[in-house]
């Protein structure tokens, strides 16, 4: 066994940690500006901390809760005492992760905004950096909670045979997706309600009615808006991929022992993720001045970056796996390629059909002369066309990472490949995530910039970063959509596998073919199907009523507070900050219940079979209006942009209005929505494996 | 064999067709009214015989393409002759169901607006006379066109054992719901294009940019609109339910043999229906004159006709099935009442979510007042929730029907109970079809009444029976939709017995586990999934494009025909007429191609795995995305209707602006894609099905 090769895994997190840490303290070397820079820093920070604290008091709750239960069956000896324990580290670490993010992203706007005063270049290595800090710290915090596991749990098992202790590594692992997922739900829901209800909010008041630009520091809803971006976009995101990342891992590992994989089996998913984190790593450093000027340079250097972490993953992931596990380094490499060409296709389909330098957005913004009701009509219209590539790359991507590891002679191995493509796209998260989380930075720097009248060439600077920023996020959400679903399809396997190793410790026969027309399979196909509408519809819901909050309370601001227009007075900032904060924690609750309790609901009546089906309806649909949602937004925002970089008669033309109201109806879609269904369909799917013990005794059909 | 109860189904057919004619003969029989009025009706007829003329030598052509394709198939000995001649059949009947409600309802509608001179009641029997003209119709020849196959093939089956005979009558009688199928594809998307242009461009220039009530005789695509209500709603709309009347069913018959059943089997959904026939006759005459006064009176009239035919079909089923299979009659009997049950359920919620009676759309109307996006986010979430309940009834209603039918015994004989729940909920079709029908007949009517400058009472009682007619149509689509989803899974089954079947045939092995984790089927779920939001994106982007031409036609005519404006001078009617034609016909290609290649694509090369799976994964999305379109278009028009009716500041009022956009958005989703998703998942089934015998031979993995 090659316990070694292992060595690599801890050693990539203290690496990355390191390292992050190294660019925290670069970053944070720099100067802030100017004391209103400063001052306005300060406000957005404590808005963000303040936010957080109270989510996370809400996630506490909900935790203990949760423990409680487990507890219970714990005592029952349904599950093992490592779930919850699994469970809390999982939650603290993806908390944790999200923290960090937030903390770093607020630390470096107003550094951004002033590293802009001197150069472009500048700015984009602040704001790099600071990503940089956010992508490394979740892959390494991914990587630490693993391998203490690991070797705890390797430690515990000692004197077990080897069966046992491999059964026992993986079914514990796997669990602990649950409390990873659970922060990750609270974060992107929380936060993305928040964010959305402060951007709507000041938008509809502040650039619809009382004709002020955007991030205007006589709208009271500024502030929050601009908190928003840190915990919805950055926390959120941050604690949203932390999941994926450990989720792929350790339901891959799960499927090792069903595939007659031993110790190499478990560990090959955690080693060829720390190449990628060194490989991202290595990535930062070619993240370099743009020597061409413009959107094109700058994008060239993030690519450049991500592209360089591609192939050291590439070039190293096949002799590592020769070396461990010779029988099926072929196959096994084959899927984590096939994995991360997935996730670059993606990226390129999703901007084929988001960015206004192709024809979908062209002509959605062409549309705009003619009326909001065509612009929405067509904005839906591209989001669903969307759907059509990046469902096939990923059908495609499954079946090569199936066939290719074996998956026709040995269905589990098969399955294995599959879990491993997920890890691929996955493994050079550190440096995605990077390119990913500068934009909100960007965002907030270019808001600090107009906040303070800096001088218009700053706030060029930060528009142009700002615009990429646009682009990566949207390339990242359709990485984030389809390395879930692929997980979520490992995780469907992983539950498979743990009913079938249950159900013999528990003497029970179970039927574990899950055959489509089985009525119990049908109907749960049927009713996943349901999950990701009506979840969608909670949060826009959830983002139309908070949003309304926040045009009421800006509205009586400006008719209260005397000389604000005027900008004599200053608004109360913290009132909107609030405002954001009480609702979103409170919508939040309906939607994180319903994930939580129907795959129970569901159990209890029609057993395993209801759930394989209702977690396969939930996947099937929710990628898809996951991939409708974050495009259409996408566009709807592109094309306004496009519209304001003087087309179709540009700002304040009939056609600018129509694109400003596509672009409302999509904030919802690609901030909240959307993210939000990547997490439902992996949440649902822990929840389940969790329960599964209690289901396979105890259900009505 | 109980043969002599199998008459009921060709007397059945006679007494629907006769009572049909006699209905048609009596609304002839009316006054057409004033020479203007005749003027106008005769130039809607026009319009409406022209573009089916058009559409249907469109369908020749597709259908020369596809006999062409079968008759290779039948000389390869793939199919035997009988398929290609089903086919035909098939697709006759079904255009003509829809030639004849289309003739009808452009007969009535003048009739309808002059009978409204006299009462609200005389309007009343006049318009659903001419729906029930429809339901008859469509009904009739269904059991017309399944009563001659069958004694065909019974005669030709004559001298084979009886388990041949039944396996053929039931595998060729399956065939023939293709024809239907692509008939009903082409009414509805072509049908579907062409009112839908007409409608959002004639609301566009007209209403919103010249500021002239609708149906004002000066627009020029006023014509075309009032075609449009009847080659979409009316003829569209029969050759839809047509095709899911005769689809469940043969799907139903289908599996009979599976089930252990013999000849009975194959004749009992056909029986069920000739008492759903012979009860909705019975049904007409309950819908008597409303002694109360306004909507609610006129809703209870219909109501009343359609309980009377699902309490009859309640209380002969019973008796009638102890007659005909003696051990199945409870089960089957219970299996027939939870269809029934359900769809009256499903009308029940779809009113809920869609009536300004009650909460959602009231709250929809109130968000009106912050501008068009949180209407449009806001009507998306109410359509989304709607999803919910809708889907949970027809998975209760799949439970049900399986396991009463003794589905944990016999898992065949329970999808022959699914079947038959589908069968239930479409056997008092003749009387439902008949109050769904009758709405556009209202709409006409009221359309005429406007461009004649009728006294206002007319056009308040048409409206008043319009107005209903937005109900009812809703609640039809509710019930078009639950029926389609249990068809399309009762197609599902009846495909696993065809490949089954064809396999022990030809001597090859398949697997018809369909495994959800099989990754073939897992690849088809996901790919199925697709269909429906690529299919749906093709349609709302061709009622933009043609909607948009429309728009510069008619800002043509305003602005080239002098004295238009000021009534001096007539619009070119003809050329808005000429122009949907064209289009409808062009945009309808690209959608029909997806859905008849992609399940032959999929099985070359995923097999009938693929297949399997893409089926599932198309009723799954499609189904909720079809409930979901057309709740929130439902909702959107009603919440403008309930503006309109002067709340949240009335007509004119920014709260009307946003309403307005939020309804042409609901336009197309409701009237178009929604109902085109219900043919999607049958016709996708009826092609796998018919060529299942190539597939199952030619396939790569």
């Amino acid at each position: 066994m090659e316990y070694s090769l292992m060595l690599l895994v801890p050693a990539a997190s203290f690496l990355a940690l390191l390292f992050a840490g190294y660019l925290a303290a670069k970053v944070k070397s720099h100067d802030e500006g100017t004391p209103d820079m400063v001052a306005i820093a300060e406000a957005i920070r404590e808005g963000a901390r303040a936010y957080l604290k109270r989510q996370y008091t809400g996630v506490a709750i909900f935790f203990a809760v949760v423990l409680a239960i487990m507890v219970v069956l714990v005592v029952l000896e349904y599950i093992v005492v490592f779930v919850p324990l699994a469970f809390v580290t999982g939650g603290a670490f993806s908390a944790l992760a999200g923290y960090i993010g937030m903390s770093i992203a607020t630390a470096s706007g107003a550094r951004t905004a002033n590293a802009a005063k001197s150069s472009l270049d500048a700015a984009l290595q602040l704001a790099f950096s600071s990503g940089a800090v956010m992508g490394l710290a979740v892959v390494g915090l991914g990587l630490l909670d693993l391998s203490v596991w690991f070797y705890f749990l390797n430690w515990f098992y000692r004197d077990a045979d080897l069966s046992t202790r491999i059964t026992g590594i993986a079914s514990t692992m796997l669990n602990f997706g649950l409390g990873a997922s659970s922060v990750a739900l609270f974060a992107r829901v929380g936060g993305g309600i928040f964010t959305k209800a402060a951007d709507v909010g000041a938008d509809l008041v502040g650039k619809l009615e009382a004709g002020i630009p955007e991030d205007d520091p006589r709208n009271p809803a500024v502030i929050a808006d601009n908190v928003g971006d840190n915990v919805g976009d950055v926390a959120g995101m941050g604690a949203d991929l932390y999941e994926s990342y450990v989720s792929s891992i350790v339901a891959t590992s799960a499927l090792a022992p069903a595939a007659g994989l031993s110790m190499e089996g478990i560990m090959a998913p955690m080693i060829v993720a720390a190449i990628g984190v060194l490989a991202s790593v290595i990535g930062t450093f070619f993240v370099r001045s743009p020597k061409e000027a413009g959107q094109a340079g700058l994008s060239k250097a993030l690519r450049k970056g991500v592209w360089t972490s591609s192939l050291l993953v590439a070039l190293i992931t096949f002799p590592l796996l020769t070396h461990l596990m010779p029988e099926h380094s072929t196959g096994v490499g084959i899927a984590v390629l096939s994995g991360l060409l997935g996730g670059v296709l993606i990226g390129t389909f999703t901007e084929w059909y988001t960015s206004p330098q192709y024809r979908w957005t062209r002509h959605l913004a062409e549309t705009a002369s003619t009326g909001p009701a065509p612009v929405l009509i067509q904005g839906l219209a591209v989001g669903f066309m969307s759907v059509a590539p990046i469902a096939t790359v990923v059908a495609v991507v499954i079946l090569v990472a199936f066939l290719a590891s074996g998956g026709a002679g040995n269905y589990n191995l098969g399955l294995f490949g599959v879990g491993f493509a997920a890890v691929g796209m996955l493994s050079t998260l550190g440096i995605t995530l990077a390119t990913d989380a500068y934009g909100p930075v960007a965002d907030n720097a270019g808001g600090i910039a107009e906040m303070t009248n800096q001088d218009p060439v700053v706030r060029e600077r930060t528009d142009a970063l700002d615009t990429l920023g646009n682009t990566t996020a949207a390339t990242g959400k359709g990485f984030a959509i389809g390395s879930a679903a692929l997980t979520a399809i490992t995780l469907i396997a992983a539950y498979k596998e743990q009913v079938a190793i249950l159900a013999r410790k528990a003497g029970v026969s179970v039927d574990v073919t899950f055959s489509l027309l089985e009525p119990r399979v049908l109907v749960g196909v049927l009713l996943g199907s349901v999950l990701p509408f009506v979840f969608s519809a909670y949060i826009m819901q959830a983002v139309a009523t908070s949003a309304q909050e926040i045009v009421v309370e800006v509205r009586r601001q400006f008719r209260e507070i005397k000389g604000l227009m005027e900008g004599r007075a200053k608004p109360d900032y913290a009132r909107c900050v609030d405002i954001c904060t009480r609702v979103a924690l409170k919508e939040m609750v309906t939607p994180t219940l319903v994930v939580v309790t129907v795959p129970v609901i569901v159990g209890l009546i029609l057993n395993v079979q209801g759930v394989a089906g209702l977690l396969t309806g939930a996947v099937a649909s929710g990628f898809m209006l996951a991939i409708a949602m974050s495009s259409a937004g996408g566009a709807w925002d592109n094309a306004k942009k496009h519209i304001e970089g003087g087309h179709h008669g540009g700002r304040g033309s009939g056609s600018h209005r129509a694109a400003v109201i596509g672009d409302t109806v999509g904030d919802p879609f690609k901030d909240t929505a959307g993210p939000s269904l990547n997490i439902l369909i992996k949440l649902i799917s822990m929840v389940s494996v969790v329960f599964a013990p209690f289901i396979i005794v105890n259900h009505l059909l």
